[in-house]
């Protein structure tokens, strides 16, 4: 009766008052019978969208925007929609929180309380976005048009067909899966890439355990099939080890006891150590929380192919070559290019890369207004070298032939800006002032330097680049620095914010884009993880999975799905994951 | 950083403490923050099963039970694991709570929130009860043996099929859905009968308005999508389209503005009125209630053939037929008996019936030891009329011919144990008093009768003989029953408990079966339900909805379920339902 009397009372004060109001007369509701319930962000009211582009519209410019991962949505999140007439394509109606579907594997989190549809996103901007549930085939770049498809499993009436123009293009479809075209890895592996993989790891690993225990098994059928592998020890597929490792250790030891001796968790690697994008100490005291939970890591290990029963590696030290049967594999290697992307590069003449390039403002090379971030490019930084002589021409304003401090310290910002890895190679060689970059080779101060000077200053700066890790990080970044951009163009084009042109005249509109790095968390298990900070700290245990769970709460994109997530972490806490096969 | 100290403080709190005290632990915590959680029942701890029977267990009588829907699970639920070695079969590992399955396929309450795994619910049972996750594919009444077998995607190794003997047989497989071989329907249409069907029937729904929305598509295509047709007005039918409508109406009409007006629900029925099997004032609201919401409700029209686009139908009336468009169908008309059982019954000389008859005992007629429960099978109640001659002398003491009011009143108990369709004809002739049946044909009271005058008493008697329906309390109800007779089996062979035989000599060794009607509801969206109570009440309205969601709360299976349906509605109020396409 008590569940009677506070839904009614509920309903009564629902009638009559406005969704965004809802939430806070249910907290005081549930606050009074004892509990609150969740909090929510208020909603302006709906505004229509129209599938017609209207009058006023037809004069703005029209952006495509590919894809609504973290980098798309991020870009969509800032845009000013008043500016532009815009169109998001995306084969996938909602967005996905990625860094939790790990926990998704295991029911420690459920799949619906990671995903945010995208109309639910776009609607608050009140409806001047529209989305079209597609998947683009091809962009058609000499003639700014897209081909886009959508694809159901029903059969629906009407053209699944059809093709947006665009002024400007904003490419965010992530990238794919690669197997490296080991033989039998698509027929026969598991992947976590999408929701959808998440949610078939969840089941086939039920299925592992249900097979296992049936009658007339033989122990070593049983063995196998609990044999559980895991291709890749980057972090992705750590925390995946971990994740089995806790439900098989907290939930289903208890569900399926004649067989919990059985259980094998491996993870094979082909570098020295796993983790090895991460600090030493992390990837070491990642190995050892393994080694102690009975995961077995087999490193120095390339999978050559893999059939239904078994898979065949090479170890790479002895050349040896092993096959051993498995019940479940799990492959989680690394990401290549898609094919709507690569089919895009030999169109703009970057048919020979492996990655779409981008100059610093995110711009596709070799195309006209096509813009491309996240997972699917990566930014082809300039390297001062090509630039010296310019540099120098344009600092050496006296045209003396040198360069004094005075001359320096003018462009120094510039340059610093520019050239980003300028200020790395400082840090690294511990260089507290730019202007050391002038002392002579012995480290005494110089008052100016010549062009041959001015080069072996340089010379080395350019080592310190690097490719942005493919990260929800750097895509979200991505996404917020194109979106200002976007919003300060017609602002920007009379007053240009960027650094200087060394070659040309005047000053970039914008100033390049710059990465932040705030940190990354490798989740270990039993209520471990492990944390790299910035600044070169690195934390690791039970208070940073704490912190863990605090940042991954507090980042969720909207407060629907933080309150699901933080719920269904207290639910686990307290009635174990699900085991139901669905 | 609240949620940071609250789970550090959790953390410390969980650590020592036994699994039972957590969620106490938590309420505390919570509250000391605000909010309760949730509440859990305390779980004994775990004793292991094991695969091979043990010495003890090899004595006892070996009960399978297939199925593990209401009847198998409330069979299993109060069974006595100590007198039975305990088997069960059932290709889903979990049990689902069907009467909100409706629920699931708009997303009002989730999948996941109204299934509990078997294997929680029999490790309770100190692991006495084994669970295999395989379907039972012939029952061999001959040899007391089934073969069954193990379905998955997933290629694992041993053999998939094994056999298991039984002493007793429990059947409680439920029913298939039933096409009545109308051509096109396995092919084109979605079921309702599985949590797979719910999750799969949500995520068309959201395809059909995503494709509704595309650019390229004429109005009358974008209508076509948007006509979802319902065929079958029973409860299941009638709670889908009052789901759907809700669905629509409160959270998808914002998402999709541009066709609100275009969305279209058609319940077809082939009788007069929808929830035919209600009480009349119940249909006529629910007919009402839908004309206003704008749910179109063909009565008197039969489903002829279906293909991807278009379903036919017949108008009974006219003899018309006529084809609509449509974007998604959904079947529910009925079910029928599974192969399997076909296949049992063809052994047992039951091949010419339409469903596995047992008597009143649950016992399957034709066969030894074996039972079935749920909607797998109905009792043939047997008919006073096919034992008055017997009834009549086994009253009659003394021989007489004539039977006098004492010596009816004698066995009238076991009369009205044995037939109770004899109680029925009394309520429904309004006699308050048995011996009232002894009236003569004027009204007036008689102190005996002759054979002819109690046959004549008793001839409409069998016309009060009904199946019972096919309902989750139904099949409930006979597991609880039939577990208590497995418990008594032995204590009850001395000393039965049943009605005396009639045409045999001492009593029966059990009562018969007897349902008990509880009431139904029909939700019919809107915050409304209507409700057939016990007593011939019938309720309606927005309190009816009320009272709906306590009591389908408090049926809940595990506290884990009541946990999660009730904050799924709760979620449902403050953030609507989830529209991502998962
Ligand atoms: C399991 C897992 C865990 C991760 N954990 C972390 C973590 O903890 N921290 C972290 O920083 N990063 C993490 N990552 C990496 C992070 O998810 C990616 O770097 C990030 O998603 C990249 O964002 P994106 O927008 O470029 O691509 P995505 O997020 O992949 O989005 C691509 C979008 O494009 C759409 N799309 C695809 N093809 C097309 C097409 N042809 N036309 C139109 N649209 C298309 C997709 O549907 C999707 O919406 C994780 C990744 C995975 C898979
Ligand atoms: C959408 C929907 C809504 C409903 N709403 C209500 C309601 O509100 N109130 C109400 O009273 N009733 C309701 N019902 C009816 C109710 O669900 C059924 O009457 C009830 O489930 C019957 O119980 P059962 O145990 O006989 O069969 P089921 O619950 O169907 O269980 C059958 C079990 O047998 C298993 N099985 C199947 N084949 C085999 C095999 N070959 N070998 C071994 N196992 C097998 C299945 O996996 C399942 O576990 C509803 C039904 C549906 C579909």
């Amino acid at each position: 009766m008590a569940i009677l009397s506070f839904f009614t009372r509920a309903s009564r004060a629902f009638n009559g008052y406005p969704a965004s109001s809802k939430l806070l007369l249910l907290c005081t509701l549930s606050l009074s019978g004892g509990g609150v319930v969740a909090y929510s962000e208020s909603q302006a009211d709906v505004i229509k969208t129209s599938v017609q582009v209207n009058e006023k519209d037809s004069k703005k410019k029209r952006v495509v925007v590919l894809g609504t991962g973290w980098a798309g949505i991020s870009f969509l999140k800032d845009l000013d929609v008043s500016a532009y007439d815009v169109q998001v394509v995306s084969p996938r109606n909602y967005f996905a929180f990625t860094p939790l579907l790990p926990s998704v594997t295991c029911g420690t989190v459920e799949a619906r309380s990671i995903v945010e549809p995208v109309r639910n996103m776009i609607k608050k901007r009140n409806g001047e976005i529209r989305f079209w549930e597609a998947e683009c085939m091809k962009i058609d770049d000499a003639n700014k048009k897209l081909l886009c498809r959508h694809t159901s499993e029903n059969n629906l009436v009407g053209n699944d067909e059809f093709s947006l123009d665009y002024d400007y293009l904003v490419i965010a479809v992530g990238a794919q899966v690669n197997t490296f075209n080991t033989p039998g890895v698509l027929e026969n592996c598991h992947f976590l890439k999408e929701v959808e993989d998440a949610q078939k790891i969840r089941r086939s690993v039920i299925d592992c355990f249900e097979k296992a225990v049936l009658p007339g098994l033989t122990e070593e059928e049983r063995r196998i099939n609990l044999h559980f592998v895991i291709v890749g020890g980057g972090p992705t597929g750590v925390e995946f080890a971990a994740e089995l490792h806790d439900f098989v250790k907290e939930d289903l030891v208890n569900l399926y006891p004649s067989v919990k001796d059985l259980v094998k968790i491996t993870v094979v690697q082909s570098g020295d150590h796993i983790l090895n994008m991460f600090d030493e100490r992390i990837s070491c005291f990642a190995e050892q929380k393994f080694s102690r939970d009975g995961i077995d890591v087999q490193t120095g290990c390339r999978v050559i192919s893999l059939s239904d029963k078994e898979i065949t590696m090479k170890i790479k030290s002895t050349g040896e070559v092993c096959s051993v049967p498995h019940g479940l594999v799990v492959w989680s290697t690394g990401v290549e290019t898609r094919p709507v992307v690569k089919d895009f590069m030999a169109q703009i003449g970057q048919a020979n890369r492996r990655v779409l390039a981008t100059d610093e403002w995110l711009r596709v090379k070799g195309s006209e207004n096509v813009y491309a971030l996240g997972d699917c490019a990566t930014i082809n930084q300039r390297k001062v070298m090509e630039d010296i002589s310019a540099i120098f021409k344009a600092a050496d304003k006296d045209n003396s032939g040198f360069l004094t401090i005075k001359e320096f310290e003018d462009v120094v910002d510039d340059i610093l800006e520019r050239y980003p890895q300028v200020k790395h190679y400082l840090r690294s060689k511990q260089m507290r002032d730019v202007t050391d970059l002038l002392k002579d080779p012995e480290g005494n101060k110089r008052d100016e330097v010549d062009i041959e000077g001015f080069k072996l200053a340089l010379v080395h700066a350019d080592t310190q680049l690097k490719n942005l890790p493919a990260t929800a990080q750097v895509a979200a970044q991505q996404g917020e620095y194109l979106s200002k951009c976007f919003n300060r163009k017609y602002l920007s084009e009379d007053n240009p914010e960027g650094p200087r042109r060394f070659r040309g005249s005047g000053r970039h509109q914008f100033r390049p884009f710059q990465y932040k790095h705030f940190g990354q968390f490798a989740p270990l298990g039993g209520e471990q993880a492990a944390a790299e900070l910035p600044g070169d700290w690195v934390s690791m245990g039970h208070s940073t999975q704490w912190l863990w769970y605090s940042v991954y709460a507090s980042k969720q994109v909207s407060w629907r799905t933080r309150v699901l997530v933080v719920s269904d972490w207290t639910r686990r806490f307290i009635f174990g994951r699900d085991s139901s096969r669905i």
